[in-house]
């Protein structure tokens, strides 16, 4: 039989190359948002300040971002530390993953130029996505035997377990907004902390097998 | 005789590179034909939802070139897995082919902004160009011996034949539009199941040396 | 002594990356000049098409950019396959490079919407500079000894020289357009034949050591 | 015990390909902020070059920060060929660094459009940051080991207050704007001379411990 190449590979390095590159534009994309106010020259120097000043409020989306943005770049160069294999399903779990990533920058600005539920509401639930999306993928290279033999089944399942936690706390934070917005931008600050008490907890329940 | 530099090279490491960067950045700019509408601040939260829900209409030619865009990344990505010597040639069909990829963003608004038949034909035009000039591609570096030994040429064949399929349908999906818009932009989803339908034909037309 | 790192380098892969980072962003922005008209939604039908090909002007600047930047990407890839080492003045030589082709958009741009003697000289002397940095960069690193063994004197030179062609017949051109404007877009295929011709003319006058 | 892979690791191309990345996309955008006058073609020929003259004011900043963003990442490179291994601080610490490099386009702008102090402290601030940040990662890798052994102390340090001039020069250069905004744009220039002046002055109080 003709066998038709089939998209399995045994590498990783171009998947990496075009995220890498999907990666470094997002986060420089998002200074566009940014923009040079328009005041008479002759009293730029009395009413610049103030116009910048202005663009105050789109700091906090543009830092969230470029930070939101920047972890998953590490959680995704870690996981692909582990992947050294792929076949087609993976690559388009990895297409839609940057299709998430590369949408980020919309709802970014949008959040920086209007604080509403609605907007806060699409940025909580494109970042849920991103997360989701690249625990899904984790967890299915992970089941598929794609990941290198040094990870064991217990660890793939905490990986994949404690890659749900930003996503869930990010949903959570849309529940929070539609009670009180100002408290949501805050609930983020949860996922830290939740992760190291998730992995502690799981590590304290291990089964020990040569103790005892 | 002074040998110029012949362009021939043993390895494609930075055609694939430069062709990754492209593919990363025009994933990422599609983003950018979203903007941020203009609502008075006191309205945001009534009037913005209406003012997102116009752009609902980019988001179809948005989400269809992501994946065109994305698609045409594996194919690549996998034919140049195959690829492992170029000549001056080469270079330039993968040239015209970045060229094809990168003017998509252009037709890609077009085509959310005004929905109509010219809109549509200058889409689906580009995107049969892609496909055309990829398989034109793989077609010459098949024919030259550019491709790793394991490729016969009964395989090489195949994938030549099997990349004509989604201009051709393209292509085809100009002329529904010249009858009914509607029913074109539903034409591209005939790609998938004639790839299945063709690879399998193909396979079972084959000589079959060894049984009998 | 303290020997302070002294940014001399083995390898030239990392200045290849940049290269090749910028070439990827500077052949996409290129379309970002073309911009969706502004019609009527109920006229798009009709007055779509016009609007369009008042944009057809841009399309010659466009597509002559594409190749200048294509082909200087091909010329750079080739001139490194033969640099295997550097030292700090290279890296500067390949920013000022760099420099040159990520300005190019701004000329094409302009050139793209006014076709007048001044915009097709700043063009020009853009595309210059471009080919005068590449070749000073080559001369550089053949003179310092940074090439694979392979290269011997006289192909160096070789190499220098026929680098020389392209800015020569680009400074050229904007004398032409100071005479009739028209011409002067068609001075640059003059490149090709002159650079035959010079390696031609080169490879018949060689000494032949063995010969005779 | 179940070990979370630590985000350490043993090779850092990635991080350098996500950084050659943001480099690359912030030397392309600097271009962006030039704009084609709006002049009406028919008086194309006498009008546009004062309109474009008019633009010349924002080549200044231009050039400064494409030269201080190719200088970094010369430095970048440099520093990234000691450091082999890295930890989960040092992915954090070069996000950091890379939000710096990103931002820069926006106050290169705004000091291209306007030039008064509050624009010129913005802009020396931002790459005091860039420079301040860099000089902190290399000093953590140098500390926690993460460079080839080819490093010793000495030279760790050197490099490390070599690092420290160029934030400390555009920190002073601010102060300067208090005075005189023209000569703040020049203090940069003393960089150059400051390190040669530092490299000079550490070699020669070395202890030398051959010699005697």
């Amino acid at each position: 039989m003709v066998r038709v190449p089939m998209l399995k590979g045994e590498r990783t390095d171009r998947i990496e190359a075009l995220s890498d590159g999907v990666f470094a534009i997002v986060l420089t994309l998002l200074v566009l948002q940014f923009t040079v106010p328009d005041v008479p020259a002759n009293r730029a120097g009395t009413e610049l300040a103030g116009a910048l000043a202005d663009q105050l409020a789109l700091l906090f989306s543009y830092l969230l971002s470029f930070f939101v943005v920047g972890i998953y770049w590490i959680v995704h160069h870690n996981l692909f530390r582990q992947i050294d294999r792929h076949d087609r399903l993976l690559l388009y779990l990895n297409l839609v993953f940057l299709l998430a990533v590369s949408f980020l920058p919309f709802p970014t600005e949008l959040l920086g130029v209007y604080s509403t539920r609605l907007t806060w509401t699409l940025y909580a639930l494109n970042v849920s996505l991103v997360g989701l999306v690249l625990t899904t993928l984790w967890w299915y290279a992970d089941r598929r035997g794609f990941t290198i033999d040094a990870i064991d089944e217990r660890t793939g399942a905490l990986i994949t377990l404690r890659g749900l936690i930003p996503p869930a706390v990010f949903l959570l934070s849309i529940g929070v907004a539609a009670v009180n917005l100002s408290v949501a931008f805050y609930v983020p600050f949860l996922i830290l902390p939740l992760q190291a008490f998730w992995v502690r907890r799981y590590q304290s329940s291990e089964p020990r097998p040569e103790a005892e």
